[in-house]
């Protein structure tokens, strides 16, 4: 049987989960932190999660386990067929996991751990991702999905995302997005109602 | 007919111009810079190249295009069938994009532009390569290609990140990467004989 390896507050390893979960696919879930120790090495090149172990050896890169996901063509798909509206659903992914999502990613320290980060670093994180959600707005088209009128496997990345994001930059930048972001708000809470997302909030709420 | 968007000197125009020519597929090319002007966000909403034009729309992002390319299943495929094996060479191109060329990329200014980095820049470019580097040893393969046997499109990625990656850890590091990690020396030269890769490397050497 398919193992994830990860933890329940890592919103990577969330995205794989709630692929996993609306699949229908039967998985294991093994609890592991990122990790330098040369056992996880040889599972993780980098010490990452999360990291999927599957019949035929080790995976890892979120984007990288939900293609492959995909490939096994198990339950449904949440890709168009066409490939050019495939494509515009990867293009939102990346959008989603470089321009928003690792710029934030520099203040989770502040958020989050208690480490303050400098006002310079901050308001390059605001430039950055001023720059992200407007590329964002272009691209995206919530109606209700991030991509039009089905769910794909952007919403996913949408969810554990910006949904985090949105509050980085309230706490951290004084930024309310969901005012200057049209759609986020709504998508979001769409999102939170799906049976997998209840079932993935139950265990970031569970004691460890 | 597609068209790709970008400049001869750039490493990701040139990942997916490989991937054109060595799927034989017409295309034409358009000479543009990375641009904040609205006309071109409208097309590549971070204004970054490359680009692509089709019937059916822009789409941007290398790993994107390159995947749509391989999606319409015209000329060769350069992924395995096997949905594990085809996950692996993904795997690949996500190290050699964000754990070498990205950070790497620190350093191009300093090496390429004139633009000096500190020693503190330089020493932390110089850890995450160490990591990176170190990530990709326990995935490739060189035998002789990156991912075994076959050319994939992640030797397109290594050539076109490896290969300038290599001259700016000399320049800016003092790292000679070819004597301390075996195998990407002789993968470069492979990979350069090949007509698309001499196609390329003559565009890049004409005067713009």
């Amino acid at each position: 049987m398919i193992k994830l390896y990860g933890f329940p507050i890592s919103n990577y390893y969330n995205m794989v989960k709630m692929t996993l979960l609306e699949k229908g696919m039967a998985f294991e879930e093994v609890m592991v932190r990122p990790s330098q120790e040369s056992e996880y090495l040889s599972c993780s090149p980098m010490g990452k999660v999360p990291c999927l172990e599957t019949d035929q050896g080790f995976l890892t890169e979120t984007e990288v386990i939900i293609n492959y996901l995909h490939d096994l063509g198990q339950g449904p798909s949440f890709y168009p067929d066409d490939p050019f509206e495939k494509a515009k659903i990867r293009e939102l992914i990346r959008y989603l996991e470089l321009y928003i999502e690792l710029p934030a990613r520099r203040l989770y320290g502040d958020v989050f751990f208690g480490k303050p980060a400098s006002d310079t670093e901050k308001q390059s994180v605001r430039k950055e991702l001023e720059k992200g959600f407007a590329a964002l707005r272009r691209l995206a088209d919530y109606s209700p999905y991030i991509g039009g009128d089905t769910m794909t496997y952007a919403d996913f990345y949408f969810l554990f995302s910006v949904g985090l994001v949105t509050r980085v930059t309230k706490k951290a930048l004084d930024w309310d997005v969901f005012s200057t972001e049209p759609g986020i708000r709504e998508l979001l809470v769409l999102l939170e109602q799906r049976d997998s997302v209840v079932a993935i909030r139950e265990a970031q709420n569970a004691p460890m």
